[in-house]
């Protein structure tokens, strides 16, 4: 169902990462679902977490480990969310550090944990202890593809990719891995994400490089404008390339943010085109606004209006429903200078349909798999882009029958 | 489909208030599009209307002749909304006041126009101007009943109710009308409603009475978190029950306030219950809030969220969320006093699962047609209460079949 979106084959290693995949049980259909990562020593790690006040368990352990240690380990099961467990779940989230400390013979805070799956149930930690040493023993730096299906819940696809880029004439890598299909709005923070690349670069601008790379990406996209407890994206850097470490914002850090960015990019695409039910891969972007704030506003009312999203499951060229979207955003415009457009069709101009516009010009754009819904404000210079996708029968179906 | 919704056998007539109805051809299905409402003269009428920035043109209209004059017309015509029609929108509204003033000897600016239907499609004058000479002649006191469905698009139950009280040993009587169940979720206005009352009340007391009354009814509902942009209420006060002017808010304020709040509720509340697809009737009552922002704001959010919708249409008790939605509401709380029901059963307690909480206590409530679901935040002591409807494969064929 996922629109055009093709499993990668093969991902490249990252010198200094290695990974390890089992099915330990916690996913009822006995697939993957457990997943060890294991950085090298010195290997620098950011971070950034959902800001849902109800935010899991493994969130607030994996948060306090980061402010006191280096990761040397990151442990995620799928399945089990570990989320409104209350301190049941903290201690579950605290015990499977332990668990991998005394397997891996490192400290507790030097492991983080994640979550992603049901909220409300506690996590099965004794399934967990049973397969943590054969997981232990599977580590191995070519094993992204299986880490990347170990993560999934109701994805149908595994979403993966790799760049190679050179920096002072030595080939970096990077992999990157997410999951996520519903409950997708991310809030300053993503879903699950988890990128690696032997480039040395300082812990600082590490964080930097990710916050704004998130910013363009995961927190540009939406499915159902839910926010899960569970969000949480990775930038690991084993600084393996051998690259004098990147300490400040020069034509070096330049090329790798560019490259992170594509990477966190194609991952939060894969996550809209992976989105429940899909069927359209959506982009709305708002040009000529007057702040970057309305611009997003205007573009997140579109993309979270159940009969705008259902207009595009019909591919119904439907555009009463984006102008009234548009309307009730909040946002100050004058009415008789915005135009909107499908592609480049030209739907609405001076407040009422453009007088070229046909509805077979229209529908031709809303038949396709993928469309770019664009308003014009005239209002100033800022723009916004986000990404989403429609509302069908199957968004309804997967959310109905969830637990059943 | 509708959730617990009878139709009304009768409803009153109001002394001042002549109605009329007939099928003009807008509508594809030949049903009955056109209505005509006639008041007395010296009607008292207040108004809201939507708040969306692309209001219709009958709305501009409408606006625009309540400033300068009395009316003592209203025509409103379903399936179509003259919405995002530009100029020629606008000709067209004001084109139908003319007719009906030089049908009905009054001056264009006496007629208020309504319209409610497919967004961006030109009103068909030609039909409405065909139309007129018959829907005078029909006017009648007793026509509420046929004016209640000449209004109504998508909705599946006729939406009307009367109310009799006494002010001064005089009898008088208040009759409302609403349409609505989709594109709902009104902004300091309502959906299409139109309620009458003999009462003789200022004017000015007579658009409180609406303002507040309707922030207690309609501004509390949301479908599917679209705003329409034709969103109107108006309340008329014909005077002729013979009781002395209410001029102040005093005891016979109170008393036909209460009593018109009471038919804005059920009116509200049938939208809801005949919302599009709905299967549940839920009301969300977020309680010791620290303002009535918050508490809204957390209403809302629980209210939009698909994956609660969803779940509701399940009959899944999966408060993990509805925990998600308080979560990432951008309320401030603490999480550790955070209370959640469903109806009597408390889910949430101290951030977690309820320990006396069972799954079979969660599942009787959530099998139900009608659903509280109450947050207590123990933040201070302002409450907000909303009602919204769960959403369901119909929801999506509804909404992607509209136009075909």
């Amino acid at each position: 169902m996922a629109v055009n979106l093709i499993e990668p084959d093969s991902l490249l290693a990252v010198e200094g990462i290695q990974l390890a995949t089992v099915a330990a049980g916690i996913k009822k259909n006995q697939s993957a679902d457990l997943v060890l990562i294991e950085l090298a020593e010195k290997t620098h790690c950011a971070a950034v977490f959902t800001q849902n006040k109800f935010c899991a368990a493994p969130v607030s352990v994996a948060k306090k480990h980061l402010k006191i240690s280096s990761p040397r380990y990151l442990l995620i099961n799928s399945g089990n969310a570990n989320a409104g467990t209350g301190d049941q779940g903290m201690r579950d989230a605290f015990e499977t550090c332990v668990l991998i400390a005394t397997e891996c013979d490192c400290r507790p805070e030097e492991v983080l944990p994640f979550s992603t799956g049901v909220i409300g149930e506690n996590l099965p930690v004794e399934k967990i202890r049973a397969a943590i040493p054969s997981l232990h023993k599977q580590l191995q730096a070519d094993n992204w593809i299986n880490a990347g299906r170990g993560i999934m819940t109701t994805d149908t696809k595994l979403k993966g990719i790799s760049r190679q880029i050179k920096i002072q004439g030595k080939p970096i890598n990077i992999t990157g891995l997410s999951k996520g299909a519903g409950m997708i709005q991310p809030n300053m923070a993503t879903m699950l994400s988890y990128i690696a690349t032997d480039a040395a670069i300082s812990h600082e601008l590490l964080q930097q490089c990710l916050t704004q790379a998130v910013n363009l990406s995961f927190n540009s996209i939406t499915v159902d404008s839910d926010t899960s407890t569970n969000d949480a994206c990775v930038l690991m850097a084993t600084g393996k390339a051998g690259n004098d470490e990147i300490t400040q914002v020069d034509a070096d850090y330049e090329l790798l943010f560019e490259a992170i960015c594509e990477v966190c990019l194609y991952l939060a695409q894969a996550i809209i085109r992976d989105a429940e039910g899909a069927t359209k891969f959506v982009a709305l972007q708002v040009n000529t606004a007057s702040s970057v704030d309305d611009a997003r506003q205007i573009a997140y009312t579109i993309a979270h209006s159940p009969l705008v999203k259902t207009a595009l499951f019909a591919s119904d060229p439907n555009w009463g429903r984006i102008l009234a979207a548009v309307g009730r955003a909040g946002v100050d415009f004058e009415i008789d200078k915005i135009k909107i457009f499908l592609d480049d069709v030209c739907i609405v101009s001076d407040g009422a349909r453009d007088p070229a516009y046909t509805e077979e010009q229209g529908q031709k754009v809303m038949n396709q798999k993928e469309i770019t819904i664009r308003i014009e404000l005239q209002a100033g210079e800022h723009s916004a882009r986000i990404w989403t996708s429609d509302l069908s029968y199957d968004y309804v179906k997967i959310n109905s029958e969830y637990r059943s």
